[in-house]
């Protein structure tokens, strides 16, 4: 990063704030980056540089920053009612709307919802869920989940336990290692020499049912996964996985738990990902990010009837569903989620996606070109570059060069996501063609200037 | 509750939303109250009537419902910068200057901030951060924590598990339960006929250090608890309990976590409770509710400059603090939180809640003289009430009584939140001496209404 002017907020952060991911060999000095402003596709920081968000904050703003309607709308709902306790029977105008417009976008049956502050707890949230869901039938046993490799699903204790990318553990403990099990990640770009893409999907289908039958499908209660892997480098699985790996759950009487926290809400052209694209029906849903397009925080478990149905009988005597945030359904949230529904609705977001997106995806295979790019894939909105040593061996480049690419695009006026050795992009879905070159030029342009200093 | 208007908002929350607490038997039929607006001290349903909120929300509208200027700021937050990135180094203006108050307000060196979205995941992070900070002491074995029987630390699943209120895990599996304790809590309406309060309190620090060594001192990272145990009864420590707890922390090199979500901004008329009130000094702080006062999801856990400095140490060669929500430091729930406490330090809120507090808990004592209430207590705007069946047994009262209670006092328009046999009542802070006089008055109405129909 280019020196930051040591502004009020540049001490203050340097001085008070515990980031996630920094890295403390060299925050002291350095600090943040201090982002001031946005609107559309841009944020500004504060030494005035204006860059292309090409990461949409975090996979999450897609309708673009600065919206005056939004902020009209969370004004307003304000004023009306900011907040009022959401326990037992009792609850707000947005929250019963929302709930009502999610059902209506799911696909299937997921027709129930239960709120919460982002996608970590709504997968948090969705454990705890499957657990007493088999608890209700008597299933007792029935607790393990299994997740996979270079999966991503959040910050709490037991979200960070389910994720299955080694980086995010370094030096943390985990939790519920009885029940959380992990099997391999769909990564095409990994598979065995000579195997062909249905040959690999055999062998994971047949390793998560191996994997069943080891730990015992009594003991087994559902399987976890992102249509998509984000954070663990943007991994599209081969043709009919998931749908196969449904399978497999409904064999066993397991739960299938799509963490559509990334993919839902139109980065793929489609409100979830799950049925529309990839032919399959979970029995959860969990979503946060888009839901709002981070305007406020908020996620949210879907619920099948099915599931519903089980936990929303009464466990014992004057039992209730003892569990849930103080900012279940927070109206203001919940208010923002519907306004951003409708902007996108209106403004044909998702029929955008489906024409921009693959022109990204084509646009940037032309970095395929330089030799130190490995793999570049994705779909629609969500693109992956792999860097290497060698596009024989695939040996990630490693040495930061992830992180020089980054510092590379940043002075070209464009932000991407420097995830090791791979960079992510994950814009606004209003981006245009032009600003889709844009990102891919600078891509291109930093890996050249890094290729050039290195005297290759 | 009085029958609801079937409005869409009712309909479609009786549809499709999975409400915390929600009570199976009935729900179906009775669905939710709606509850549609909300200014200063009162919220107003769908049937129209205004009601008085005594329960500030849900112990976190401290400044009040609907307040203008709280709109402005999130509305000209929004437009701004609504959300960028905050991992790495990557910071925002909000944030950091957030994070500047929240240091130059807590008490000691309390002076770095980690931020989540409320309680339960700020109470989550507490945990994942004392695993780490003594797994890079190379304390690897220094790994469990002691809360209390009665505790309430929130829903994600350890926050759930730390939790030691017996109702709020009926039906639910534990986690943890290799590294989670439980002591007795401070109950002083349940201490042992013929002891003084000394006695007990000398007891429980007994019982607390007994445990520690029990469990070997080097096996035990921390000790987390609230100054006044909140959901779990409204229960107020003896004099020098927190104090010597706190001692016994120290002569074992455990931490101290302070869970301040409720008391924390106010309700006891300090920032913090801990060293103003009980003259302890936390390692950890937790806090939420009352920093943005519900008006935006937010919470925080602060740490100590001891903890942060460990913390901050590299734990390998291009090790990152690999922890972290998406919507940690978010813009507009920091910015929001800076005005709520501008708010409250322009309108000298803590020094009213001085006033009125000790009003309410006096006022308050007179339910004393009805044969149903066995113990009136709590501390400036945290109120409890125990419904007892016999104030000789002191055994409480059931029957769904707390229940009828809170319908009787909502018919003369005042919001009190029953937990069981326990009325609770924690108003916004900008409560008057009418308003306390109402809600106590509402309480003795609806007790008396009560007795007369049992004839008693």
């Amino acid at each position: 990063m280019t020196a930051q002017t040591k502004t009020d907020a540049w001490t203050a952060d340097r001085d008070h704030l515990l980031h996630p991911y920094t890295d403390f060999s060299t925050f002291r000095e350095e600090g943040s980056q201090v982002i001031e402003s946005a609107s559309g596709m841009h944020v500004i920081d504060s030494e005035g540089n204006k860059l292309l968000d090409g990461i949409g904050g975090l996979w999450c703003v897609n309708i673009g920053h600065g919206r005056k309607e939004m902020a009209e709308t969370i004004a307003e709902q304000v004023m009306k009612m900011q907040y009022y306790n959401p326990f037992g029977h009792s609850t707000n105008v947005p929250a019963s709307m929302l709930g009502a417009k999610l059902a209506e976008l799911a696909p299937g049956d997921l027709n129930h919802v239960y709120y919460t502050c982002g996608g970590s707890t709504a997968n948090d949230a969705a454990i705890r869920l499957v657990h007493f869901y088999f608890d209700q039938l008597g299933q007792h046993r029935k607790k393990k989940i299994i997740s996979r490799a270079n999966a991503y699903h959040g910050a709490t204790y037991v979200a960070a336990s389910l994720t299955g990318i080694h980086g995010t553990k370094m030096g943390f403990d985990r939790i519920g290692e009885d029940f959380i099990h992990h099997v391999s990640a769909a990564n095409l770009y990994e598979k065995p020499d000579g195997w062909s893409d249905a040959d690999y999907c055999d062998y994971l289908v047949r390793e998560f049912d191996a994997r069943i039958q080891q730990l015992g499908p009594d003991n087994v209660a559902a399987f976890i996964a992102e249509p998509i892997m984000g954070a663990g480098g943007v991994l599209v699985a081969p043709d009919g996985y998931h749908r196969r790996m449904w399978e497999v759950c409904q064999k066993y009487d397991m739960l299938y738990i799509a963490d559509e926290v990334v993919t839902a809400f139109g980065r793929l052209g489609e409100w979830f990902a799950s049925d529309a694209l990839y032919d399959y029906q979970p029995d959860i849903m969990v979503c946060a990010k888009g839901l709002s397009s981070g305007y406020i925080p908020l996620g949210a478990t879907l619920l099948s009837t099915r599931v519903y149905d089980v936990i929303a009988q009464p466990q014992c005597e004057g039992g209730v569903l003892s569990m849930g945030l103080t900012y279940f359904g927070h109206p203001v949230a919940c208010a923002a989620a519907l306004k951003n529904i409708e902007i996108m609705e209106r403004e044909n977001i998702l029929e955008h996606v489906r024409e921009v997106g693959p022109y990204l995806q084509e646009s940037a295979k032309s970095l395929m070109n330089l030799p130190i790019v490995g793999d570049v894939r994705g779909s629609h909105l969500m693109l992956g570059v792999d860097l290497v040593k060698d596009k024989g061996t695939k040996e990630a480049i490693g040495d930061g060069v992830g992180e020089k690419i980054f510092q590379g695009c940043l002075k070209r006026g464009v932000i991407v996501r420097p995830v090791g050795d791979r960079m992510i992009v994950s814009p606004p879905l209003i981006i245009s063609k032009e600003e889709c070159d844009e990102i891919v030029a600078a891509i291109s342009g930093a890996i050249k200037d890094y290729l050039a200093d290195e005297g290759a």
